[in-house]
């Protein structure tokens, strides 16, 4: 496959979303065709996994039948909407990806993160992201900056414990020393442009690498 | 758990599933508590589950994607209704389980069959079945009793071609080889009544062993 596979990382407000927006449109500006995604990427079959999952009802939902399901949809949206776009040569950028997993369910959740990697693996084979932005801001920090926000849309995962975003950091500095290569680290906790430029200076930086 | 999990496996028209009831039955005189099951097992997650691998018009349906959906619904089904049944003593009888996920996707749709385990040993941790009847018959000849019986409704798998019932039929004699202790082989080329009188001899001769 020709195209990039870039994937954006990190805790609740750390502001990744926003970040991802304007780097697809500054990276347009410089010529790259970009396709901007997240799971479940408005793939059909993923969104109706993606329902299972989320609908509230399902209180006896177990963490593994959850975590399998994650892995479903993600192989569906790769199938339909990632290598596709990767096959064309494109630059795709991804909020949230399998680091996502291995944070949340596997270290969070105390399933595992080689057992979730596991799962994973089986889902993507070797579609690992070519470069993962990690955005660094201290737990506290970031669901500060989200009870400012009053806009935003309260997820389920916006209202665990402190503790669990605490977690959730905590295994982000794993996956950054276990993948160093592939993961950047960005420092979140700074103003949005400082954020945005350090961002697309370590994309551009790659992408010239790898010409 | 005290109880014991027995799974019950062939192609089609092996006549597995009308033995599962009569030994069921039996089993139940002779003084057993047992629950008889078949994934999804009447679960709503899980059913919900099924109906998105099932649904015709997903007609994009990866084969990775389905196998790790068949996974999750196999969680949840052991989570809620088999893991409670063999923590009460009970004696599970479930038709086809993870054997078939390795006959079926992970040979003959050619996944792997050991990657197919690998997504499922997550899925059911060590829950691998007590004691596992293969039911022994010619793809052939199991797809002429399904042909001679008008009751019986046609799903995808019985309309799939004669290759793909020999593949699976091919995955269930290496699975015999693999696991030797859990897997007995009843020849199901016989009348019903022999069929029936075999398994139950099986079963009981397990039971015994265990007690």
């Amino acid at each position: 496959m020709s195209g990039y596979f870039i994937t954006f990382e990190g805790g609740e407000g750390a502001g990744k979303t926003s970040i991802l927006h304007s780097i697809a449109d500054k990276l347009q500006q410089l010529g790259y065709d970009v396709v901007q995604t997240r799971e479940p990427g408005g793939i059909d079959i993923a969104e109706k996994i993606r329902n299972i999952i989320l609908n509230p009802l399902h209180t006896a939902m177990d963490g593994r039948t959850e975590a399998l399901l994650y892995a479903a949809a993600r192989r569906q949206h790769l199938v339909e909407k990632v290598f596709p776009a990767l096959e064309q040569g494109k630059i795709v950028l991804c909020d949230r990806f399998i680091d996502s997993s291995l944070a949340y369910q596997g270290y969070a959740r105390g399933l595992g993160m080689d057992e979730v990697f596991t799962i994973n693996q089986f889902a993507i084979q070797n579609a690992m992201p070519n470069l993962t932005l990690f955005f660094d801001i201290e737990p506290r920090k970031g669901l500060e900056r989200i009870s400012l926000n009053k806009d935003r849309e309260r997820n389920r995962l916006d209202l665990e414990e402190i503790e669990f975003h605490e977690k959730v950091y905590e295994a982000y500095q794993l996956l950054v020393k276990r993948f160093p290569e592939r993961i950047q680290v960005i420092n979140a906790d700074q103003s949005m442009e400082k954020v945005e430029g350090d961002s697309l200076s370590v994309i551009t930086q790659y992408l010239n690498t790898m010409e």
